[in-house]
């Protein structure tokens, strides 16, 4: 493992960004996410992503100086056309007016359009309760999940994700999790280690449950929690593809066209505003989450999204590692 | 079994509740949603739900002339006070409120509070897809099920909705199910046959998993898939308790004081307009919504709800059908 600190792994990032020829703005919210990813540990959504990016940029799939549009569409719609991009830098220009909004209205939606998969949902997520609001994400991705009861891919792992923001500095109560039973990658990883899955993961071309991760890959994940999670994956298609008249699971995998690139999708963002809710009361109110939360810990269980607050403290100090392998791979990508 | 038409039922209905000493609003709403229930052979919210309605009102938790107060809160957000009521009267004076700002705002909210938990959300969400409205709902109950890694209850079994309008009088796409892996009635009826529960319903007062329905009356009830079932649950508590100034599930519990009474809590209800997002190219992606589907069904697969809308045709040709006993005890409640 090579080690580094965040300000190096910031430059390292920068530099394999820069190097692929992706815009001075592309490269600023590109480095925020995967220094994001990397000091939280959650290592698929760090440097190794960067990888991803070049291969997605080689194969034509996205755009590397897209500069998005805002479009104030509605009192409570703001919109964001990411023109081809990787999706941070729609976020970024659509979020002072989601916020805005949120606070007139109480509730407001950003949809971002034509936009490129880059990220774990969190991060975007994270900036909305950092201004005191709840945030509600979700997207389709590429139609590799069969819905409950169905033989035949067709959902995408469409993440959902939520935040609330917690008062005296708390870290957020956020949860960010696929609607498939596991992610691609995961599947991808037994693949390789020549290990059988667990039941319940996803079935052959036939429609039969399977444990060989190649026949899944072949054939179909499935989603959590039976036909409650094949109904909340159907409702991001829906919310997140025609509601914002952009394209479903089934519609990205067809532009993907074999090049196997990130999924190209819409995103749609809802935020609220405790304190349009609330008023006076919103302090008192407040206090109500946080004795939840107390429950939960109390009884031995955790809040989602510990373990990667555990780890932003752990890297705060330590700084970051990554298998030397990556290292030079991402030299090379310089 | 006792058949009737589903005139007889409603007129049965309405006897029943104004017998009780609903005022006339509330019994014409209530019977509104237990015909609803019937009709579509939902029994458990169908006429025997009358029985806990005249239950309800005899423990004193519940008020039988409750007035809706509505508050046009924000240009986002209307609210209105139920005012210890049951749910639904409250949810049709919001409605027209409701719709007027999702047309005009492209998003927003109706928030209910203290009311009391009546009937499916389905019904509610079916009043807003049949407005040409995407519609979200969901709210807490009683504290009776575990977090994820936890060994208390402090979750309710709190149910989510959804509902996508079908162009051509096709029935909406809507599901409605509880976050707990199954509703507590479920587990009642187990109990009362004798029949040990299956793995994964819950767990004993020790946190132990259990397959005794008694230990688990006595323990607590576990979400539906894990650890992001428990997420779900816990964002409802959160978006339909804290941030719309209600009671989370363990308050309701408490306020019930050992009653056996229905929750008592608020509800979070969220409308969005497909032609706000849309606009002139609304009927273009609302088709791609038709291709969803068609890609669903076409592999074997069901859409939500289908089962209810089957029924719905049953009943409207041939009328409902009630327990003998059933008729009789509600006959005692006339």
């Amino acid at each position: 493992m090579r080690r580094m600190s965040l300000e190096d792994a910031t430059a390292l990032a920068e530099a394999v960004l820069k190097g692929q020829g992706f815009s001075e703005d592309q490269t600023r919210v590109l480095t925020q996410a995967v220094i994001a990813g990397q000091r939280d540990e959650c290592h698929s959504h760090g440097l190794y992503r960067l990888l991803n990016c070049a291969s997605t940029l080689a194969a034509g799939k996205v755009v590397a100086d897209a500069t998005p549009k805002v479009d104030d569409q509605a009192p409570g719609i703001v919109r964001v056309d990411a023109g081809g991009g990787f999706s941070q830098l729609a976020f970024e220009a659509g979020l002072p007016v989601l916020a805005t909004k949120a606070r007139e209205q109480g509730i407001a939606a950003l949809a971002i359009n034509h936009c490129v998969h880059f990220s774990a949902l969190w991060v975007e997520i994270e900036a909305i309760t950092d201004l005191g609001l709840v945030g509600l994400a979700c997207n389709p991705s590429h139609a590799w999940v069969a819905p409950a009861g169905g033989s035949r891919p067709l959902l995408g792992t469409n993440p959902l994700a939520f935040g609330w923001p917690r008062p005296d500095g708390k870290p957020p109560f956020i949860f960010d999790f696929a609607t498939s039973a596991v992610a691609r990658g995961d599947i991808e990883l037994h693949r390789r280690a020549g290990k059988s899955l667990p039941e319940g993961w996803g079935i052959d071309r036939t429609g039969q449950p399977s444990q060989d991760p190649a026949a899944v890959l072949d054939g179909a994940m499935l989603t959590f929690g039976g036909h409650k999670g094949s109904a909340l994956a159907t409702m991001i298609e829906l919310i997140a593809g025609p509601l914002i008249g952009d394209l479903t699971s089934a519609e990205s995998l067809a532009h993907d066209n074999g090049a196997g690139a990130s999924p190209y999708h819409g995103e749609l963002i809802l935020a609220m505003d405790p304190a349009r809710f609330l008023g006076e009361h919103s302090a008192q109110h407040m206090a109500k989450a946080e004795t939840l939360f107390s429950s939960i810990i109390d009884q031995g269980a955790r809040l989602p999204s510990q373990r990667r607050y555990e780890a932003r403290e752990r890297t705060r100090k330590e700084g970051i590692a990554i298998p030397e392998a990556l290292y030079q791979e991402l030299v090379q990508l310089m």
